[in-house]
């Protein structure tokens, strides 16, 4: 009989299942090959609904769990969240002895899977490398790529990105998102289905609403509480139906809930829904439907090129990310704001694009990582 | 009066002294600038001498010590050193809130600074970024140019590297070596201060003596016995006086170690004089003053082209690396080795070379220090 | 000049403040001694009060900083924080080679601080060794008593139970906790000067209250939500104006405040102001102002005693403590609380008992921490 | 079908290997019973030998593996490794979910165990408490003993000294120490399948020989290397065979093994075999063969009371423990050691006392831990 390829992927926050489930479903399905799932950091986070509860949802569970997450407002809990995992995720590692590890995309806490997996001689494959945005990600994103020995990108800037950076062109691969194979997927999902158990109004589906998905930048991450301030003065203007996700546990993010919650509690706002969590398939139906997406996430950039949606990006966290033509850029200025949106919701639905995929990056990426040569050595190419 | 820079400094190995100290000498002369020096990792080893405790011949001392070092011989004890420092390191900024802090060259734990100082948004100072080796320190130390903010290399091919890396040419200086400095400071050196005091036979240094240095390669570590034996097979049939210095503290290394004493008790070397660690202007000045230096280090590529030291480079370690004309190079073989070394004693010194500096590196880098515009906010330029 | 004994003293919750900070002002004022203050923990959270911003108001300010607290609502928190604390006060330890260090009462965390130091070879004095109570806090408190070296106690019970567990008479002192020496200093405080800016209903101090200082139970924090739930029923029966603290951040906290949270939101509460935290003078003027406390919280049961505060002290958090006659205990259940509550607003004041000492504490211990001759080497007496 | 009782074994170091091992054996054998066992700490350190990987010999393997183990000269070492174990532990606990969790004596390390299961309200079981010995062994031992819900010990003296410290009888057995169980079956060992491969001239078992056992003294170690000499001295005077053992990894160790090799370098010791590890039972057949165990080992005190061995017992490590008469104490003095020495060799073999126990307690203490009530909450009983 033959030995299985024994595959480690590492999911450390809910914003990257969307990137990543579809590949472990694929690759759960392939015979050739033998995978385990690790949850760690804000994934397991109660904070921000307890998503890997329902991964059996999506056909698969986690095997292991770290409990990784200094949730204090400090700044010096972001190294120390990834200092941890380093030393947790070796212990894995070393008990396991995959094959290979996969990390996602580019939050702070994935360069622990990056540095334990590449420090033990384990290939490491890296998932949504070669973009680019305007905070802290920017540095590890790339950072993580020059560990990794095989890339697996969105886009074809990505790919040359990637390939500028000194990468073999061989050991990179353009697959599109396969968070777009869920985008598609949710196309399926009912608006009746989806159940809104947040704070707020109730909010009528079949009727028009915006969406507002507002993260911390941790570049300036003692500005957050303003920041939210200025954002929640144009959202106010609104008329229409709001659904405000909360945002994720960056430094920053306590104050940013802060003001948030102080708001809803002195400002009389009897349009915003204010909401935790949703699972992907509702969230991207959800965001599908509604009439604009407002804040900085990078749902709007990749998503919603696919889906079509108008959006409004606000600030630099997205800067010079390839964007398709939903997308209008705004600076963080209430007045500002209030303008695009209103823009927006006079265009309506824009054409899908396919610049991140059109569906079935699970597929592909499955099939690739169970017939590439496996090797942890490299070297840069000029 | 005028608030001070403040710049940490954090030493992690012995090997990392000669490439920093001129530097920190230079800055400690600088009156805008307060210099915190932390040292971590194996540069507090007693295994491996106290390096740490003679900082002040130098002109400085340490301020803060930082117990890392994970010692067993398991690859897994490379990403736990550099998680734990990670953690401590992040609290030693918090308390200290340094306005930089500045990282040294590429074995593994130096991505702790790294990933310590940019998420907790310190400007990040690079030095000896952009060379190109054949192994992790590879991975390392491109990851670190992508977390890096300012970088000071030692060459113009490292500075092109770079700058390819997609650094902002204006943040990139070629500054050349600042061991270069140390190498030209150990001319002065009398041989007669040079006291060996290691295991083995008395060293006469007026006669011809020829120096090893091998690391464990960190690929391919559960090899590092049988290497040793190979090299050991070469040198015995050398019959001038040989200087063997003992290998760094990576994954292997007790292993290497191990060979080297089994093999010193069992075989009748009469000529051989195990050494663990020599003050690094008496180790350069004995260097300097070599035969030929055997062995897969750094110093042969670098100290040695201005030294005009014959080398006899072995396997990958220092594969691609820009070397002048003094270094042979050969692959892992009893029998190559020993023809490399006799060629090279023939030869004789070579020209001095000024690849890698012509010393003043430390008062260059200090005066940059002093002076850059620090941010630690950074975009790929492409 | 003779060389200063070197003092340690570490602080991991507010809840610990009142209970040390006279001992390091007495002590801060000799000048025989050297003292250092390291705050850590819950004591630098956020979430609870920027507390340690605020030693300045005592005389004396921290001197290093530790972000150790895992904040999520798992239990695996606890002994994470804990092992994270005794690395890095390892590292402070090393660096700054103390005569002594100072660890405070029974919280989980604290028993960090004293393997830190008592495998550093460095005396351990325990202060509030000896008490009893119903939870994980009576491994913890008896556990640090094995630990270290001397034993400063707050009643005479405490003092015969240290002695039981082996600990030799002569380095046990009974000196009344510190706690009444601020206790008995806030009685100089001005009820106008406290200003309650929780949310909710302004309280009118002049008039009757009644305080809730409700912890969550670590032996079943599952149940904490269900827990306040039956607690806040009964509160919302009582006419009087209440003010109610947020709870400390042990795991189960965060369901804790959540049930407070959607209580506060569901529930038509009028009476009730929620407050985060109060400087610990105002807060015990608050206390003793008050027409009854309600709750687990030691206070009830220590401080409580010297201000004469009628208590109703719910479940078994403090079973087994030595308790003076304003205490009346009962269990978790509804309208037992209520009855309980109605008879002690019936009883008014009591008279005010010493058992837990009657202020001068802070100076007492200074004295002796000055004087003792120090070891760190003992054995069990039996 | 009924739910097998989950049971962690934590084990951390090879001295802890024979007081255990028969008791995991006899678990493994019962049906009700799911073990588990994890390997850390020195346990899994190459310089001490691969004992975890012989664990099949004894017919069950490790589950989990912990590189723990801070392995530099310094004493900051010691609550690093503990600091390190606690939150790995924590996260293993966290996925196993155990009902019971099995901590071993009182190396420093052991309390990480015991921290971790307690924390997290895991019953905890702890093995061979009430102990008593001369340095931190003492402090860490009687500190589990506080945090552990059920004691297992290994004499009366023992039971007695746990019951003082304030546990509840009931849960405090008297099984007699598994290690003995070891040694009883040691007698089965043939000499002649011992094959002694250390370094130093070859040992004839038939012939008479002493065993040297030392280990460093925590308290004092900075000491270690001058301890070493003077008792170096002592055994160079003895005319018959030598077996030397290296000692374990405390702090202190690295200059003890440095005393014994560069004494062994220079001194002409024709006599001296140095040993670095023997499987348990070749291990006690060889002492219980010798003539004499000279050192301040446990084993002298414990085994060798039931093999009848001869011991010479140096310094104050096992001071006040429990022992039979085949032990003469004596300080750390070249001649007084040396007279001692001659003086046991001249009584020769004593009478096996059951003072430790008879053999069998493996299978006791298997039968009770799958029988007796877990619990996790406790209340000291004065």
């Amino acid at each position: 009989m033959l030995k299985k390829r024994k595959i480690v992927f590492v999911i450390t926050a809910r914003a990257s299942l969307p990137r990543i489930r579809t590949v472990i479903s694929a690759c759960k399905k392939d015979k050739s090959l033998s995978v385990l799932v690790v949850v760690a950091a804000s994934m397991i986070s109660n904070k921000y609904g307890h998503v890997y509860d329902r991964l059996t949802n999506f056909g698969f569970d986690y095997d292991w769990l770290i409990n990784s997450l200094y949730d204090d407002e400090r700044i010096s809990s972001q190294p120390k969240t990834t200092g941890n995992m380093i030393c947790e995720l070796a212990t894995f590692f070393e008990n396991q002895n995959p094959d290979a590890v996969v990390t996602i995309a580019d939050r702070y806490e994935t360069i622990a899977t990056a540095i334990a997996s590449s420090y033990m001689n384990i290939p490491l494959i890296h998932i949504l490398g070669g973009e680019v945005t305007g905070n802290i990600d920017e540095k590890v994103r790339h950072s993580i790529t020059k560990l990794s020995d095989f890339h697996f990108v969105s886009n074809k800037d990505s790919f040359n990105r990637v390939m500028k950076l000194g990468e073999n062109k061989q050991n990179i691969f353009n697959t599109g998102c396969p968070s777009i194979d869920v985008a598609k997927e949710s196309k399926k999902i009912k608006l009746s289905d989806i159940n809104l158990n947040g704070v707020g109004p109730k909010i009528d589906l079949l009727k028009p609403y915006v969406v507002v998905l507002q993260h911390s930048d941790t570049n300036r991450f003692s500005q957050s509480r303003k920041d939210i301030n200025i954002l929640l003065k144009a959202i106010k203007k609104l008329k229409c139906q709001i659904i405000w996700f909360w945002p994720n546990p960056d430094a920053g993010t306590a104050s940013l809930a802060e003001g948030i919650r102080s708001f809803r509690e002195l400002a009389n706002i009897e349009n915003i829904h204010f909401l935790k969590h949703l699972d992907d398939m509702k969230f991207l139906k959800l965001i599908g439907n509604s009439r604009c997406l407002v804040g900085n996430s990078s749902v709007g950039i990749r998503e919603c090129a696919y889906l079509g949606v108008p959006v409004v990006n606000i600030g630099f966290r997205q800067e010079n990310r390839l964007r398709a033509r939903n997308v209008r850029d705004v600076d963080l200025n209430s007045e500002n704001i209030y303008i695009e949106i209103v823009k927006q919701l006079k265009v309506g639905k824009y054409k899908s694009s396919l610049l991140y995929g059109g569906g079935g990056s699970g597929n592909i990426i499955a099939k690739k990582l169970s017939k590439i040569k496996l090797t942890f050595k490299k070297q840069i190419v000029y």
